[in-house]
């Protein structure tokens, strides 16, 4: 490696959880990283870091980006805005000094990293000054409805897919006109999740998955689920496909 | 193996095209087939088949899924539906045989077997009467945003996969609910989306992926591409992602 050189930018899916869902391209970028980077909570070792347990070469650099705490401050006040931002630049800054010293920088991100990862708000502020790839993973949704035995698609089908935390009157409009709908970041919307399946007329097709694909993940039609308890990353699925051949 | 012992049947996900985007549990699974099934055009060697050269054991039995022509029938005619359905319960009764010998099936599929993907067709025939799995792949948006290097969704952001067959006044009223779209299906839909695009305000943030991550990839602008030409399985892609931090 010349010692003009700056490093490389590669942002890694690592899938949806199960560590045999990584890709060839993904165990070869993890293999051959200078530092590997990864988000996690303060102290915590990450969910991403967890999947690739066992594929980090030795003498690599770790650089844990721990998120800011921000519970219990909304999402559209500036406090939070601010928290977010500067740790997004801080990391971007950590990083950056990585590459400038020539050293390759694996960023992992859980499921696809431009599908609602982390990752991209690093990838948009590093791609346009070094070079950068992002190595695409099997999304949360692909693993839960796999595990599921669900066929979501086909044909003509519309899939939506939506946050949980949209408002009630908003999930009903939107799963009375789709013939698919992923319903993401469940957690404690799940009661409100319920009520709008139940108004838009699908309950009785909504499967509710948890940890989709890792070792202590659960699969239940939600109408048979009796209670409200759900981890954020919980998905439910709506499937499409009437009339199939 | 003993001779009471039905076969298991798998659905494994090819990925969008670079091999090195199979998952390593495809590839074991890929490795320890009896059998590999895969769909294609009369005579061809099919895209999923193409992906996992390399990867074949020697004695595999190979069983090509050769799909009826069905090109110049509508999609709702009862000729196109009992060839397509004449041909689903053909391809069913040629695994069974297999599983009922006791050998492993595995049918490739290209993408994700259960997010618009012909394997599930078999799968739903077939899943209730003989162990079955489904390996989950990585789509052909992730493949294509991933090669655009265009973060797709973030935070609350909505997701709509269309289907570029939809009439063109329901495409631009879902065009313009959602905050990012992925149009599957494009070919000769092209000038439809592009007017559809246009009149939803959305046309200048619109990209056109073709191939995506194949050899023969291409990547532009869609307001910037020159002509009306598109292969069947190119995508549109919208990014959403407003008021990024």
């Amino acid at each position: 490696m010349s010692a003009a050189a700056t490093g490389r930018l590669i942002g890694v899916g690592t899938g949806p959880g199960d560590p045999e869902l990584l890709t060839l391209k993904a165990v070869k970028a993890i293999g051959s990283a200078d530092v590997l980077a990864w988000f996690a909570k303060e102290g915590k070792r990450g969910n991403g870091r967890g999947i690739v347990e066992g594929l980090v070469g030795e003498g690599v650099i770790e650089l844990p980006l721990y998120y800011p705490v921000t519970t219990e401050i909304h999402r559209a006040r500036p406090e939070y805005i601010h928290q977010v931002t500067g740790f997004y630049e801080a990391s971007t800054r950590a990083i950056a000094e990585h590459l400038d010293a020539g050293r390759n920088v694996v960023v992992l991100s859980e499921g696809d990293p431009l599908f609602y990862g982390s990752y991209m708000h690093l990838h948009v502020r590093l791609a346009k000054r070094y070079p950068a790839e992002v190595i695409p993973g099997v999304t949360a949704m692909s693993g839960c409805w796999s595990q599921a035995n669900l066929p979501i698609v086909q044909g003509d089908d519309v899939l939506s897919v939506l946050p949980g935390t949209m408002e009630e009157d908003q999930l009903v409009r939107r799963l009375t006109d789709t013939e698919a709908a992923v319903i993401m970041k469940v957690g404690r919307n799940l009661p409100k999740i319920r009520r709008a399946l139940a108004e838009a007329g699908r309950i009785n097709d909504a499967i509710y998955v948890e940890r989709g694909t890792m070792a202590n993940t659960k699969t239940i039609a939600l109408a048979a689920k009796p209670d409200d308890e759900a981890p954020y990353f919980s998905i439910v699925l709506v499937p499409g496909w009437k009339g199939k051949p």
